[in-house]
């Protein structure tokens, strides 16, 4: 490896180990079946991504195997291939200047929500602690935008979806106001400021779908016909959304060690 | 830490101790995802409640970050932030003299049934063993009591849905004949006479909410329309939640070591 | 302890340990939450019965804290209280001489079966390979059977329910066709030649519930109509039945390592 | 053991303990309730076949436990009797020269499926990384197919499904292409170029499944009403099952770390 190289690698060892064990813990939170999952991270001074070789096993993934890519795709003295994945973290990254990690799973019921193209209104408090509003899910792919650049294809429609969130007046940005979608008949992707917060929303996700699914099928029947039929089931109140969502996330929110005392 | 406080803590230590790995308790349980489930006691006779800080993870937990406040929420000496839930603790401590312990978490299960604003009618003798009759969800809140006091606001209304409970003869006091409450759109609470017994009744309740909506799943087409439309199924006989019920709590209680041999 | 009383601990040492070591294995399995659920063995020849103790944890339970009692269920020199559930046991060992081990459980699909008061018709060859038929579900008590002896009567409406499975030429004695039964209302039983035949019974109780009510769900809605109104799915076909449940247990089983090779 | 079996076994060490690895990491995977699964591999130049034995527990099972049999299922000088699904397994190597290794299990959500003789169309693209197109589901046997060569019937009618497989130019052979089936009112098989490769396809198998019931409970009543009923929902785009499949296993494929760097 030349010289250079090795001094790319060694200036960002924190990142590589960060994104590392966040793929780690990925795997060790039980979203993950066989390799169906990966996370990156991004140095944004330097433009460098981050992200875990494609179709490797977790249990021999070493620091050494992450892959090194500036934020076209090139990579730089890596000896691994990178997740196929890669092009769309990238089109995330580029597009959202906030994000500092990015996740992709094929977790069961985040992935059952986008092979059931539904998005998920927000049914209850847990949801909105992470999440200002619903859940959305990409429109359906083309099959020109399948055929070429496929994966790059599958970030733009994230970032459309994305970028049309109304939000509130004190609220985050907006890729961080809604940190996960589902992409239709695929699975979800997350994201953060750090590759740890992608992950958490990985999790977060995953159980909110899960809740959520339960939640559908304790509606009664009738309720159902009324609220299920059409995607009309709107979820809860404005104020508890609002409540939720800025008690963490607000200007003046109290959750948490880090408010004032 | 000036002298009364180290004494306060150190006089305390028994009941820190027991909410610290209480708390610990309930997140081995997987009852709680990331940080989503809180246990307190309260220490009666100086009127000192304990209850785990807000948002810190539970391996890094620690007794000396548990918090304490007096019945009115002020922190005694605690350099952490107490749980945001600490107000609704603080109310039903304050309306139930016979409580010694509360929890809350978001378990998957149970959250179903408050994000669906459903109540648990009496479905089979597990659930009998613990609670005399359905356990029952609160009203939905009103945006205004959202907006203001929103913690204690949710500690209010559980207190009003569990006063109205109507009990028999024989049967315990009201807030441990029914010693759990679903909050509509948010999820459940949990509670006893020591922070062990409310752990145990947070399991309990998941454990019930999941046979329950099995249930429901096994009920055939035509029963369904029968029972569920309007949540006319009514559950198991009044004789046999006597049985299961006053056989655990009554007072000719024969379950367990402690009655006479 | 008088000296006769530890003579017959000595001697039912191997039976006392096994069904200790059996109980620790139903908690091991995932099927108990809490306490709830027990592990009895009986020694034939001196018509003794060994069982869990009532209400006790398992990690502190030591083979000396099993409860020994005659058929009647009177206790020989044990100090603790046997499982309040020991008079259906005793029932069921009484009018079933080839049982030797008793298990009761509440599982969660098992019991979600039990309090949808529904039986499970043989809907594959898992079920095929340890239960001749479907898994019956008890009468619903009245409620004078629930006031007086109730474990006892529960253990009745248990045999009553065994008695009248109709069975093949060549095929098991009853209670061993269907070494399992739901208790309307309340959970399952389950038994066999030995404690650990009737843990594992149990074990296979709670896996063929769950592909069970999967199945359903995956009945098509016009299917579902069709089969499940009115309990008209019936399950395999009788030659099915045949093959897989006397390839096991039939006069000439080839399953497993027994037989001549 | 006479000294020309010896060597047998000997010769084959490799193969004999892959095939137990790939047996103990099959329960290891949560596929296995009690001993229902087996895996087998084959030397195709000697023409034998090894496999987990009859009915033993996976953790007394040791590589001699291990049974070789030639392709007409005579023993070789091997102590244990073979799994009783050993002639299923031979007619699939007989049939199909491409495929290493065979497992079987009875895992949850795979056997729903096939309790409920239901085929699971391509949801989304974690089935499509895998299986090009719907899984399969066997024809329900005759009665005498299943009184007379049950076993062998069986994988005859496993072939048949599979020979009948549309496949795109450019796709792998046939048994690859769709390297799992539901065997109706029984459970899974699954193969793959090697023993391992065979219980990845298993554990995909099992995760797909699980994933596609939870996408039909997410289908919302009208939905359903028009997709599922009579089987007509269809899954995804043929574009998008081409470019899952295609990038995984077609002749430029550029998942994982084999492809041209």
């Amino acid at each position: 490896m030349p010289t250079k190289a090795k001094s790319i690698r060694r200036t960002l060892a924190d990142l590589i180990r960060q994104v590392w064990e966040e793929n780690l813990r990925l795997k060790a939170s039980g979203l993950v079946t066989m390799t169906w999952g990966n996370v990156s991270g991004i140095d944004r001074r330097r433009g460098i991504v981050v992200i875990k070789p494609s179709g490797m096993d977790y249990t021999a993934l070493r620091p050494a195997d992450m892959v090194l890519t500036n934020l076209d795709g090139r990579r730089l003295e890596s000896a691994r291939m990178p997740s196929t994945d890669l092009p769309t973290h990238l089109v995330l990254y580029r597009e959202f200047a906030e994000i500092g990690g990015v996740v992709h799973t094929h977790s069961t019921y985040a992935t059952a929500f986008a092979q059931a193209c539904r998005s998920l209104p927000c049914l209850g408090t847990t949801h909105a602690d992470y999440c200002y509003g619903a859940v959305p899910v990409t429109e359906i792919m083309r099959s020109s935008a399948i055929r070429e650049h496929y994966e790059a294809n599958t970030g733009r429609m994230i970032v459309k979806k994305i970028r049309r969130l109304r939000l509130q007046p004190g609220c985050r940005l907006q890729p961080m106001a809604c940190p996960f979608i589902f992409v239709a008949n695929h699975a979800p992707f997350a994201w953060g400021a750090t590759p740890a917060a992608a992950v958490e929303n990985a999790i977060v996700l995953e159980a909110i779908s899960k809740m959520a699914l339960l939640t559908f099928l304790l509606d009664s029947p009738r309720r159902s016909l009324r609220r299920s039929l059409g995607g009309r089931r709107t979820g809860i109140s404005q104020a508890l959304l609002d409540k939720h969502y800025l008690r963490k996330h607000g200007r003046s929110a109290y959750y948490g060690q880090t408010q004032a005392g």
